[in-house]
């Protein structure tokens, strides 16, 4: 492994402070040489340390508030000079070598994200100096470049092992950490700025606040996988920069084997199904969509019921509960059916020992959840990508309109609240019947509206489930009556839907002639 | 609207020369005074143009090969210096203010998309004081930041304009322009070297090619849309900073309302299906799955095909072909149907009379295209973008492998070849019947193979199209006979599938039974 000279000299400029004096100190104890920007070389003069003010040593004082300090050719030649082959350019024009760059930038994601900043503020929190520093330093793989107060330990620990140098693996490793730093930088930089202009092309109108004109978008690789949706496509599995709800990004995995594309892809769609109620519920998932549902005080009962909508789906599918999973549903998981996935908010012992029996078994923990909070919601296209926000509607109670002559009773209406949130979580044109806080058919992913409602039907009949007394949801309005039709000679009682169709007084019509009671929520839940 | 004073001097230093000779004149006219680094004065001087040199104005050589010229107190101070606020300071320490930096890059990403490209070459090509100087310009908003040759026109003419000053709004559109640039370089530096190191979490056995340890994304705004899937959803339509393709992102809108987040999605799945063909074909599609393909030479006849898949879900569909589309097939599709999308290559003129009779048809031409090139597609999911190749497999003929006693006859093969093109396309589990270059029966989106055989061949029934002599595609296997057995009794001859289940020998099984010829892929096409 390809070493550097030891570091003998370090140039310090943080505007974050937490750990630089422990780390400054450290450096001094292992022969290191200090210079630094006025502001934390003051603090080092506190502890007594010995240190060189930039402005010493270039001979050029602080200017403009600090805006030009580092900006000089005897601090960039001492981070850029190649060793031995710039040596005596550096000897000639008194450039010291600068062995190791210690700098944190203004912070202008924070500043941003305040509700009351203001441009002047946004500006005067753009970094300059410091990211032209760590550009420098990272381009020479000789210098070694220190962005995140966190790798204080990992650099002291490694000069230890290298009479004060550190490895090239490291070096290399740490440069590349700053090039994320600083492309990440500067597109917040950009987003922020960019959502305050028109577009590039198009007939922009407005300034879109939440879209900005370039989009500049970055992850942090959790997983690599074996492969996408299909063997021959390479596949890896990034996750936001900044956690802000528990997901499937964030799940723990206790045991099974590493998660796959289509589970986590799978997981994911459970998950937020099953955080949307606030009883005790089980969601199976199969293909991306809910597969079986139900809600109940017994866990047991949730999931047996979920699994009895569509025993051959279930197989193989992915079982999300919102509550501690307890070792009787454990047991009734791993005793009845392949499965790939189990997550839980926490999983208690006696559970878990039962499904250390399944090794194959993926289990997963989320720990707590709050509402889903806002965010982006991205589809790819070839060619570009689609930005929505995500869909966190969830319509109020007050808000629910009852169009039909006949009220929903009380179960009626638990009923149409349970599968209007399951619909939510079914690809388009989605259909769910359900009775008894329990799925009854599910029909999903048609072109025809017609076609999903048959398919639910067929569902239920293949599950041996009766549809009379249960309910209906659409996952966007009827364009015709058919589906109502369909719904009433099953013995559907009520129906939800968002309603706002040309025809929706046939539709009414057709609810009234069937003595449904129809909710309308005018509120849409299209998910492709 | 807020001037600044005029630009009195601009400092230029492009690695990129077009055009720079011209525009360095058009401002020496202007009686701007030039300041330039040792290449750019060069250029400028063979044209006998008035430059200072910046070392000669720094009083510092460019040293270290060029790596250190302008990373001086007085570029930098002439660049951040506030007017007025610092003027006294700039006076002191003779710093000149520096009205316009006109900069571009080391070609870092032209390099190293180059194959034979070293990790010491792509080093060099990493630009560390010209991205200094537009970051410490583009923080000004006095000062203005030229990064692209393609806006030294609108410099000038606004110059002209302004009395040799520009905009606020122009000046800020440029800075947030360099950010967006600076944003995008580090992101591709980070990009490049972050796929040469281990990820930061899990299992990471390998430095994967293909994903860095943080993937840095950057799209362009195309067009702000009204609402998303939904319409409590805000959404807006980015493409690739690199078109490489003929896609729904570099199609042409001839007509009709602007293209909606659904219209977007399902456009395009109806064109990269329509692209798989090589014989004329049209391909409808309504909520993200075809709904009618169908190939012939008459064009009319093809569309004509596949409308009568599925009547009831072609209405409001998305229409694709792969051939210019002509007046005929115009004319059959507005005097039938409700169009949302018309995409072509290109569209005669008589069509295009007809079609605008009907403005509210969206008519879009995509122009020439080859084979589908490869790229990175994204699903996202809560906290997270999963990420993987694009499919764009297609199976070779010479790999397509006969596991039944009967070989397909040729049109069966030829049929079978069809709707594995299409199953491509259409949601997992899918299952395509067709006949004659047209499909008879899709079968989209279910949780269990089975269902979805059986919604192909309701669908077949209900749009009066016999299921009898037509081929099967599945684009998964089949765990269970039972799809087999369903595709048999309605007289499938050939199936088509990529084989690989545990109970392969049961399904070849019922093929023979039914004297069906099937066919392995050996490549599975999931589409979620």
């Amino acid at each position: 492994m390809k070493r550097a000279r030891p570091v003998r000299r370090a140039l310090l400029s943080v505007s974050d402070k937490s750990g630089i004096l422990e780390f400054a100190q450290s450096l001094v104890q292992r022969g290191v040489e200090l210079l630094a920007t006025s502001g934390t070389a003051s603090l080092l003069n506190t502890a007594r340390l010995p240190v060189t003010e930039v402005s010493d040593y270039t001979g050029f004082p602080e200017i403009m508030g600090g805006r030009v300090k580092t900006l000089h050719p005897k601090v960039h030649g001492g981070i850029m000079g190649r060793r031995e082959m710039d040596d005596v350019v550096m000897r000639e024009h008194h450039i010291a070598p600068i062995d190791m760059v210690v700098v944190n930038f203004y912070p202008f994601s924070a500043t941003v994200q305040r509700r009351e900043c203001s441009r002047e503020e946004a500006v005067n929190n753009i970094d300059i100096g410091g990211i032209a520093m760590v550009r420098a330093a990272a381009k020479n793989f000789d210098v070694v470049t220190v962005i995140d107060s966190a790798d204080y330990p990992i650099v002291l620990a490694e000069m230890d092992l290298y009479c004060g140098s550190l490895s090239l693996e490291t070096r290399f490793n740490l440069a590349i950490k700053a090039f994320e730093h600083t492309a990440a930088y500067d597109s917040e930089i950009a987003n922020y700025f960019g959502s305050q202009v028109p577009t590039y092309h198009g007939d922009a109108h407005q300034p879109a606040g939440l879209f900005p004109r370039t989009l500049n978008l970055n992850f942090i690789k959790k997983q690599d996988m074996r492969y996408g949706e299909n063997s021959h496509q390479l596949a890896a599995f990034y996750t936001d920069s900044e956690t802000r709800e528990a997901s499937v990004a964030t799940a723990r995995q206790l045991q099974g084997k590493a998660l796959s594309y289509n589970n986590i892809a799978d997981t994911d769609a459970a998950l937020e199904c099953v955080k949307t109620f606030t009883e005790a519920t089980c969601v199976i998932v199969k293909h991306a969509n809910p597969c079986g549902v139900a809600t109940h005080d017994s866990q047991m009962v949730a999931y047996d019921h979920a699994y009895q909508t569509d025993p051959a789906s279930s197989f193989g599918g992915i079982i999300a509960f919102n509550r501690v999973l307890d070792a009787d549903t454990a047991n009734a998981i791993v005793r009845r059916q392949f499965v790939e996935v189990v997550i839980a908010p926490d999983i208690n012992n006696d559970a878990l020992a039962l499904l250390a029996g399944k090794q194959n078994v993926r289990v997963l923990v989320y720990g707590s959840w709050q509402q889903q909070v806002p965010g982006l919601d991205f589809k790819r296209v070839n060619g570009g990508l689609l930005v929505q926000e995500r869909d966190v509607a969830i319509v109020a109670l007050k808000n629910l309109e009852v169009v039909t002559q006949r009220q929903p009773t009380k179960s009626e209406m638990r009923d149409a609240i349970f599968c209007w949130k399951v619909v939510k979580f079914v690809k388009s044109n989605g259909i769910v019947y359900s009775r008894e806080q329990r799925t009854i058919g599910i029909g999903a992913g048609q072109m025809s509206r017609i076609d999903s409602a048959n398919i639910a039907g067929m569902k239920a009949a293949n599950a041996g489930l009766d549809v009379k007394g249960a309910a209906m949801a659409s996952d966007a309005f009827f364009p015709f009556r058919d589906s109502v039709d369909a719904a009433g000679m099953l013995g559907v009682r009520c129906v939800i839907q968002p309603g706002g169709s040309i025809r929706d007084h046939e539709v009414i019509s057709a609810a009234n002639e069937h003595d449904i009671a129809m909710i309308f929520t005018h509120i849409r839940h299209f998910r492709h």
